[in-house]
């Protein structure tokens, strides 16, 4: 079993600087872009015809998943952290091979420094990219295939600012769009699979903001802080 | 730019023991199979609920190009090879780092060793196949999404056997099931985009056989012989 190697073509810039918060999946939240800036050595030529592409693949590593290592029964957060699935049934972080395939949108290329701007993305920030790819709906749309656990996309749940908080982000002249992509990461809940205590408080980090949140028995996410990193 | 080293899962069997004749695109050649052999260690655990999806996704090394090595712009076969196009704007073999993608039907999985049997494979020999995931149809599955130069499938070539190749595949008792990969693969034109001769016999080689074959004016792949490599 020979080993290959491969070197980051591209580095992904997210608001997320830590995993808790990043949707599931690609595409679950709109408003959450990525910037993907290519290494120097990589020219305008290299994505010529690539604006023409709706959605393009993107390979990458969770970098930061790799030292956990991996098992080979997952618990999907979509089976409620309860039922065990096989690591390769999965989209779990936690693989063999720690590499990670998205589904994003083509927003915008920019040049010096050749850059890609993507919407949908399920990234940390500083992931590394190894290839670039057009996606070919002819061969890989299959909206009716059978898909097992994954129906479709989890139930949003609803989000609410309290006061105070409300009051914390107009100080902070937080922009809309940044709003936004908060309100949308948290509708997808973040909260891992277990979560025993209903009244317990999590933070989420995005954009250089941290969100002091809790989910009340009605299942609203309810935002109770917010303060600059 | 932090190089990362992967290691081969599994292995995939095919057909095609070289480049020439393996089908563009995943699902092109719905006869071509793939036996994607997984190494030591890795145990029916590792794929417990795979069954319950119809297509996989293949990330594989296109071992065979590496040593080849890339250039920024590609001439894709879909553009008659006349074109130009940013090798990230196409699915080309070639690429800074050698990684493929291909979305397969899983049509059965066993076990001792464990192994997936997909079908509508475009994989070489002996590919190594770095990781395995399900497909995710509510993100995956965007039929109407733009697509550049890539409108749909290629249009299929008529192919006819010559009664002399006729009679050597009747004496060679090739099965059905070979017969009609050749005839599929065959179908998509495996020449390259250039082929200013038209009288020139190509050989193709598939499941330990070799096919000699031309294209006549008329545009019909003719089989002139078949033969055991």
């Amino acid at each position: 079993m020979q080993p290959y190697t491969f070197t980051p073509v591209a580095y992904a810039r997210t608001a997320y600087p830590q995993n808790f918060g990043i949707p599931r999946q690609p595409g679950l939240v709109p408003s959450s872009w990525a910037k993907i800036e290519f290494c120097p050595g990589f020219n305008a030529d290299c994505v010529r015809g690539l604006e023409d592409f709706e959605w393009v693949w993107v390979q990458f590593v969770f970098h930061d998943a790799l030292s956990e290592g991996w098992n080979p029964l997952v618990r999907p957060p979509r089976l409620g952290g309860k039922e065990k699935r096989g690591v390769f049934a999965t989209r779990s972080p936690h693989r063999p091979n720690g590499l990670g395939l998205s589904l994003l949108k083509l927003e915008k290329i920019s040049f010096d420094p050749l850059t890609l701007w993507l919407s949908g993305a399920d990234l940390l920030d500083h992931t590394p990219i190894l290839d670039i790819k057009p996606y070919l709906p002819f061969v890989e749309a299959h909206p009716e295939a059978r898909s097992g656990f994954v129906e479709g996309a989890p139930p949003l749940k609803k989000v609410l600012w309290l006061p105070e908080a409300s009051l914390q982000a107009k100080q902070l002249e937080i922009s809309d769009a940044v709003l936004v992509q908060m309100e949308q990461s948290l509708a997808q809940d973040p909260r891992p699979a277990f979560h025993a205590d209903p009244e317990r408080r999590y933070r989420m980090r995005l954009a250089g903001y941290e969100i002091v949140f809790y989910v009340d028995v009605a299942d609203t996410v309810k935002i109770e802080a917010i303060s600059h990193i």
